[in-house]
């Protein structure tokens, strides 16, 4: 042996040089590493990477991950699924952050093993006896490295050299051996340590309800009560829904008022709208006094806990010229020549009555806590989940530092990003650490919208970050889809919100109640909400309703609803029919929708029966959930039909015969 | 004013607070910047990013980038070219790494002038003048940060005020202005240096023509050497290639020599297999005598470049038994408990003439100093481009290495890499430094194939670090598809690695002239020179030859040729015929192929305007460089008919009528 050199390699490859394995594409991964990808907690979570080597040695991957801050790291054997790709799963058993990283290594015993098998073909004794040896030599390396393994180690030496070798040395049982006590040697570990966070359950698996308080006024009264609200709770409850939410309950400014129909001039008894919010009754923290005290606020979230309801809160960055602060903090706002505040916008809407916060000013960070502590406030009076309004027009770096600082002390706390804005802005705010985000399910009417807009979410980088929330309609938002008040339509733009996604919401009573007539041209509602109190006959009920009511509770039934990436499209033979899976464990679901409210349609759909176990010619039940129809199909491609003024849809169990 | 408080904001948002650009999803990138992305010199790379802000102020993004170890940076000022991306090029003057980066700031003053120009139609006047104070402060600003801004300033403060202010403000030479000054507060940088590396030209450009030394002979003589293969060279010329390049030219080992068609017992005559490198009368670094001597290779080097003809040299890492390296560095192999080192193989194939080398050594530093002494050595001799054989067998740590080195001093040597293997090996080989790749353009017939493989490789992330080399056939595959001999098939084959490619090469004389005798059920040429010496007619002369030489004069005279990322695929309606635009600034190239080698087949072809800057019903002229012919065509789509027995393809020049 030639004595070593001199020779310095340079770094970085004076510790690597041995070393073959590359890790490359480990997934999922959100920028890089720069942000953690989203779970909730029990699921589990695939790891995926391309673990490769030079020539033709078999190589072997460990996934490597711990909850962070635990002392010990688990680790689990990767499985190769093909063209280098290797795979392995780990469950969050608790909620938080969780660290992983990957490890690869030449298995040179496995590689032994297996040339060894196909070498018995050969016949050549003497070529066999030579790899029995480096077999043995192998199997002691094993004994010296794992004290464990001395006893097994003896044994397969004595059997490595009795008459039945070869098999021994083939088996499936020295195979196992292998595997259990691998000679791990110049391995590669992943630069990068990768984060997973696991939210709790209702971050990824929501049915929010939103109404305005001040309209829930019981007859014979003006202007509605947190305590008119709690008489509203079991018909939220009967429908169904998990989450309350009210836009800003907070004292309204008065200077330039926003009237009727968003008017500029409000007369003298108009409420105005709720996002002007700060008067001289106070600001975020505070409450407007029509609809009641903290004390009545703090009795609705006790009543609604009691039916399992939890309460929304809306956190909207903005002051009406009223708001105490214009006054305590002027290096908040950015000061115009004249001495005002130019109002803000968020084109085309002109908010005339709100003067947006200025993220450049120099007290930024006392602006910051600030406006953390709005929300440690609600948070103590028991709300967990926020509606933020506008979040694109306050700066980014402040979601990031704002939303962390909350999860450290609060990791229950949800935030719900309402940007409907450009797709980069959108996506950013995910990353940022919105939990959940409105999306553009509020203008994809075609079949090809949907399906394309569902590959987007579920099969692009966005799958690991972006939350999606489904909402038909918004307080702001009266789509013209709906705007005919035709109920089959507003049926079937429901259940798709609700079945594509596991996360969903719909703007009542305007909603189940049909409401449709807009402010012509535009999809805003008329006579909305925002500018006025409106009464509603809340005693009334109809068939939406009803299927509200029953898709609700096949959602909470039916863990397949209980995410959104495991939605899956199915061919079907009708541009106006779309069908989709949706699989959990052996939870089956199929959701078939008539695109088409007005006419009948009819088509053949196909399931890809490897997606649910079955296979070619084999029959099995489809159950409606809703109708309680069962049907039973046979292989791959079936018949539907639906009318869309009986139900526009199929909610399918696929059960066994 | 209020006092800034003691609140500190927690890293990294301490310094960052008013920072509200995000800069993401810069291009081009190699894993997240591991690896620069590859060019040539000349060319202007183009630099893209998502650049975006909170709200609706109006973003500028830069790009910052330097010669690597200049000491200025540069910087070029990046366009919208919507959906929050933004575009600039720079040019690589020289060979060489660059580094670039982005910054984007907040354009307030750009903000400020939009607005002002859409208020001038509200007519509100007061609005005015406090918006035309605003714009005073702006420019009182910008005169107070740059010197050479002062008296331009001035002219602008009076101009503000004058007569016409509203119009000086709103007007495009403020805007220029504006541009010129910017006031650039608050900005983001991107966090990495991303690196491009300009290559010399012909690392994008080359036409290949590799053949064996050996079966060079003139008639009379058994064994070829370096002074026959001088007279080829005009031969080579006259078809128009750029590089010669020879399987090794090294000793050849005798133990286990194979024989004819790779047999495994040589008879004593034969010559063996030039891969098994290495015998008593020297390694790698030597001449097999037969061919001639240094002197005799020095001067075919010589004569070659005369006709400006580089000439590659293949390095291929292995050992013969009889390799000097075996005795004098025995810690270099992997030896057998019975004294043996297991041959080669790159299943199927089974090379029992060599050895491979053992990369987990502890002696790995001294090896790997020992082998790229040996790219030394030659480059000194005067070669410059290395095709490597198997570099997927060699470790990936090894060639980073290697490469890096060898570019430091030589930054002219180009690496081909002969990787017929997975992809992700490919790839990382590329990633690791080689300059040039096989790819599976020799098994990619049909027309979806094709254009797969093209998009594959010039629409994926691939278009930034995998240089393809496309190859019809080579000495190791003799393509089922001219097993048929077929000339027009060839003329095919060779028309699309040709153009479709900015790179490719052709193992002759087999391809030129014909040659598809194959062992029978195999892509392997019977007879084939890796295990003996042919004699060929090199003075025969057919049309294939013709149509090389014409297509290579084609490829140099047209700049679109010398990159192969322009390719652009067009619509035609035909399963049979292809069609691919290659653009560079004026010079547009329009190629027509059809895939049937028996038959005449024809269609419409759709060309897309933009791409050639023609409109909808203009009138231009394709002209085919081929055969002269000219056509006038109007608008996106034509006719186009190919008859295989004259030619398969058309290769057009766009041209204004």
């Amino acid at each position: 042996m030639k004595k070593k050199s001199s020779v310095v390699i340079s770094k970085p490859f004076d510790k690597i040089g041995q070393s073959r394995v590359i890790i490359e594409n480990v997934s999922p991964q959100v920028e890089g590493g720069l942000y953690p990808a989203k779970r909730v907690i029990d699921e589990w979570v695939g790891i995926e990477a391309d673990v490769f080597t030079d020539g033709h040695d078999e190589v072997s991957a460990v996934l490597v991950y711990r909850a962070a801050g635990a002392r010990n790291w688990s680790e689990v054997s990767m499985k190769h699924i093909g063209n280098d790709r290797f795979q392995a799963f780990f469950q969050l058993e608790r909620q938080g952050y969780y660290e992983f990283t990957i490890r690869g290594f030449i298995n040179h015993v496995s590689t032994w093993q297996h040339a060894f098998r196909k070498r018995i073909h050969d016949n050549d004794q003497r070529e066999l006896l030579v790899q029995l040896q480096i077999g043995l030599d192998y199997i002691q390396r094993i004994a010296t490295k794992y004290a464990k393994a001395k006893t097994h180690a003896k044994k397969w030496i004595t059997a490595l050299q009795g008459d039945d070798a070869v098999q021994q040395a083939a088996s499936t049982e020295l195979e196992q051996f292998i595997q259990q006590f691998p000679l791990e040697e110049f391995a590669t570990s992943f630069e990068k340590t990768l984060q997973v966070v696991a939210h709790r359950k209702r971050a990824g698996f929501s049915a929010w309800y939103s109404f305005f308080p001040r309209s829930a006024a019981q007859p014979g009264s003006d202007h509605g009560t947190f305590k008119d609200c709690e008489l509203l709770l079991p018909r939220v409850k009967e429908m169904g829904f998990d989450i309350v939410y009210f836009p800003p309950i907070h004292p309204i400014g008065e200077a330039f008022r926003k009237g009727k129909n968003n008017s500029l001039n409000a007369g003298p008894d108009e409420p105005g709208c709720p996002y002007a919010t700060g008067s001289k009754d106070g600001g975020h923290k505070d409450i407007l006094s029509e609809l009641g005290t903290l004390a009545d606020f703090k009795r609705f979230i006790k009543k609604a806990a009691e039916l399992d309801l939890e309460v929304a809160m809306d956190f909207a960055i903005q002051c009406s010229p009223d708001h105490p602060y214009v006054k305590k903090y002027p290096q908040w706002f950015k000061w115009r020549p004249d001495g005002t505040v130019q109002y803000a916008e968020n084109p085309p809407k002109k908010y005339q009555d709100v003067l947006p916060l200025d993220f450049e000013n120099e007290d930024w960070e006392n602006m910051w806590v600030e406006l953390k502590g709005i929300l440690d406030y609600w948070i103590n009076i028991g709300i967990k989940i926020f509606r933020v309004d506008n979040p694109h027009t306050k700066s980014f770096v402040f979601w990031q530092w704002c939303l962390s600082e909350i999860e450290k002390e609060h990791p229950d706390v949800i935030f719900l990003s309402e940007a409907f804005t450009r797709p980069r802005i959108m996506e950013n705010l995910a990353k940022k650490g919105f939990h959940q985000s409105y999306t553009y399910y509020t203008w994809r009417n075609s079949k090809s919208e949907l399906i394309q807009y569902m590959q987007d979410l579920t099969q692009s980088p966005l799958r690991e970050y972006f939350r999606p929330n489904f909402w038909p309609n918004t307080h702001d938002i009266n789509p013209y889809i709906t705007q005919s008040g035709h109920e089959p339509q507003f049926i079937l733009r429901y259940f798709l919100a609700a079945t594509l996604s596991s996360n969903y919401g719909v703007f009542g009573p305007c909603y189940e109640l049909l409401e449709h007539a807009a402010i012509p041209g535009k999809e805003e509602y008329l006579d909305s909400e925002k500018y006025e109190v409106r009464h509603w006959d809340w005693n009334h009920r109809n068939k939406l309703m009803h299927v509200i009511a029953m898709v609700n509770k096949q959602r909470n039934a039916n863990t397949a609803f209980h995410f959104t990436n495991n939605y899956q499209n199915c061919f079907i033979e009708n541009d106006q029919m779309m069908a989709w899976l949706k699989v959990y464990g052996d939870n089956k679901i199929l959701c078939v929708a008539n695109l088409d409210a007005y006419n009948k349609q009819s088509a053949a759909v196909h399931i890809p029966l490897d997606a649910i176990g079955k296979y070619e010619g084999q029959a099995y039940v489809v159950h409606d959930l809703i109708t309680d129809e069962k049907y039973t199909w046979y292989g791959s491609k079936n018949y539907v039909e639906l009318d869309p003024y009986r139900l526009p849809f199929h909610l399918f169990r696929i059960e066994d015969i």
